[in-house]
């Protein structure tokens, strides 16, 4: 049973001293390692682990070809202003390998997982010699775990490293009495800028789960310019969240006076407090005919684009 | 060379007069059928052929199954306060049958349109005995099968008799130098209810059109459903069109607290002159997130709703 400690009890220095000292007893004179997604759970741990560690923390970002445009770059600036070097991991060859051929979205997500930890994660931990694996669970995450909402993972065996094999290593969870509240409190204490915690929240399987039907490089391409167009236009909305989906209709379009079977992006834009219910944000119409005009100018292929009317439930706030 | 006579010069009473006495001297003695759909020009042309023939002039509904919820007994009604009867064709399995496995939107058109003359329309007219057909024709249906827009059609092939037994048919076009506006002008002149003009456009193919992909009874049904609440709600608007679609992409619901695949309905409402050009009519928000709440209650099996924001172009009024 986990302690929870709440955002408004958390003495963040004091906190940061603690994990900081609990981290360097458990490595020792060894090496971490872990992998930056750019969210603010991981960025959080990976500032936690560098204050304790320095140099011997490997931080990896995996270049997965399905997140937003000019992440990798991002993250490595921001990170490199921190005094934090991280080390960008190609892989985009194997993740669309993993998504090919698949259009259901469980399975999508499946292969992005086993993708990242069997394949390139745990191919990193083996070959960087690290016995310590620093991961930014947090107490949501165990308890959506315990309620069979995520489903129950041996992180070893996520990884593809033989139980035998892995005596010897350890996971390290240094965040996983906080709440999201309390992370946040806790990066920003260590530094982190503003900018990264007003993000909105992005799924795990990233842009896969953004597209409707096979993840091929061509349609995440699609999405992504969608996005730059949805979140150029939505940042100041003051929106919980804001999305583009591409769907895998295709719908009749005319380029040039002349038919043009094309495809529909989906624009979502969520109120909400905790995600579990949700309204689609009042926007002004002036604003919902600028994302109609500028992603069909801006994104090769659409034709049409709506914006979601349904509130959560019976709408989730992805698509799929 | 059709000789346009424009709304404005036109004088309904004299052109009533002198089509009426065209459509006797030609038909003689002899029975004439037609067509009504319901929609203006059928209307219009049925009206006409009454007051030339009366009851040597059969005017049938097919029933195709792909109409609006309670259009046969509408049109029925409506000719009936009219004095004139409209005979019911049940032809709904010929239909769907005609539609089965059919994904593209041009075979789904070509396979209504086929089923319509060379099936149910072709032997009502042999079995008929009648030599004569009133047809709705307009001067724009014309100008759009010169123009290539519409394809040229030989009207006896189109039912399905052969030239040779063609001979002694006769098509009567008595709308063909009118324009729209010329039409409703007639139909008024002929005791048509304004409630028929005011009516939306409405595509040959009817529903067949509103779902993207294959057009079953059930997929039918379903937006079937969804243009009930659609009209109910934007009667009002003063748009001019809109129509609920059936995608056939699956999204992701919540009912009762699980996870549901589900369909996603597109709404679209048109300001527009002429439909050569259109954009999205700004309804209130209010009104929006009724159209949300309503259909996503209303019709089974839809978790989310969504509103076009596209303009024609480079999207265009229907979506298949």
């Amino acid at each position: 049973m986990i302690q929870e400690v709440s955002a408004q009890e958390l003495d963040a220095q004091a906190f940061i001293a603690e994990k900081v000292e609990e981290i360097r007893a458990a490595v020792g004179e060894g090496r971490a390692i872990n992998a930056l997604s750019g969210g603010v759970d991981s960025s959080t741990v990976t500032m936690l682990g560098h204050r304790a560690l320095g140099g011997r923390l490997r931080t990896v970002y995996v270049e997965n070809g399905l997140m937003r445009a000019g992440e990798a770059q991002r993250v490595v600036a921001l990170f490199g202003e921190l005094g934090v070097a991280v080390e960008v991991v190609e892989a985009r060859e194997e993740f669309f390998a993993a998504l090919h051929g698949i259009a259901d979205p469980e399975e999508k997500r499946e292969a992005v997982t086993q993708t990242f930890y069997k394949r390139v994660f745990g191919r990193l931990v083996r070959e960087s010699g690290a016995k310590h694996l620093l991961q930014g669970t947090i107490l949501t995450d165990v308890d959506e775990t315990v309620a069979g909402i995520k489903r129950q993972h041996n992180v070893f065996e996520q990884l593809g490293i033989d139980p035998q094999e892995a005596f010897g290593y350890r996971i390290l969870e240094p965040l996983v009495s906080l709440r999201k509240d309390g992370v946040r409190k806790i990066g920003r204490a260590l530094g982190l800028p503003a900018e990264l915690f007003e993000r909105i929240p992005f799924p795990g399987p990233a842009l896969a789960a953004r597209v409707i039907g096979e993840a091929t490089p061509e349609r995440i391409e699609t999405v992504r310019r969608a996005t730059v167009v949805v979140e150029r236009l939505l940042a100041g909305s003051g929106a919980f969240q804001y999305l583009a989906i591409l769907h895998e209709d295709r719908v009749t379009g005319m380029r040039d006076g002349k038919r043009q079977f094309g495809g529909q992006i989906e624009v979502r834009c969520w109120d909400s407090v905790d995600a579990r219910t949700a309204t689609p944000t009042r926007l002004p119409f002036e604003l919902l005919e600028r994302l109609g005009r500028e992603i069909t100018a801006e994104v090769p292929g659409i034709v049409s684009v709506t914006y979601n009317l349904a509130s959560k439930p019976p709408s989730t706030i992805e698509a799929v």
